[in-house]
């Protein structure tokens, strides 16, 4: 059981470090687009909400998949 | 049953890191072209949408594999 | 068998990051030089897919490892 | 036999992502010179399958012991 | 028998790693300096086949000691 736990820990660690650093390039390239050209504000944010979800595909697959490993515990 | 764990944690885990830090970097990208040529908006967003699947090849065989190691549990 | 798992999750994970990384580099590296040079798009897809089965070699040979692997459990 | 899986795991993995990595960067150089320089696509392109091999080289070797500490499972 | 090979492992991935990067670097910068002042091509490439065994010398050293790791199996 304590291994699994291990597992379930690595999993859900990394899927954070992932969706983090991923949304966090997403939203960095989108500061930098608003302060060179403030007037594509709404064209740069439709870019950054298309994106996100793209983003986080895989790492809420791994969420879903630490929730079944703990579900095993 | 629980290295098997730690097995499903580690794929799922890293494969959630690769998806969200390719798409992101190419996400990125797309929006950093946008800001130099908004005019370019759509062939962008034309090889973002070819370059994301290509992205996501590796990861998503990854997660299956984890689904895979799941199963042996 | 489930320390076989530790080294079929290592392999295969380790293999989605470096496809996902080394993929969304190129990708972006071609949205970077269409934004500077749109006349270009042509030619520039053409090395992005000259160079993505180049960079999916190793990452793909990984794969069939951890498959391999993985029939061993 | 398991632990032997964790070797053969570590080093196929790692030689996945060194091998993708290397070649997207050398790629990479690659597109941004033509983008900068179209007319010197010839002789970048030639540089860049001079450094393929090169950064291929100690992979490559990876796999072979990858492949050499599969056989002693 | 079984954690050696997790140690050649480790080193022999790493070494991969290594090499492959170094010499990606190398050949990056070789390609950037042909776009800027292409009459250099044939010093650029000079150094860069003087680089890129200095790069490759200590993971060679390495792969030599998974391999006297590997003997040790």
């Amino acid at each position: 059981m304590g291994t699994i736990a291990i597992g379930v820990g690595i999993v859900a660690g990394l899927a954070a470090l992932a969706g983090a650093l991923g949304v966090a390039i997403v939203v960095k390239g989108t500061l930098e687009g608003i302060t060179r050209q403030p007037e594509l504000k709404g064209q740069l944010q439709t870019v950054m909400f298309i994106g996100i979800p793209l983003v986080e595909a895989v790492p809420i697959i791994a969420i879903v998949i630490s929730i079944l490993l703990y579900g095993q515990m």
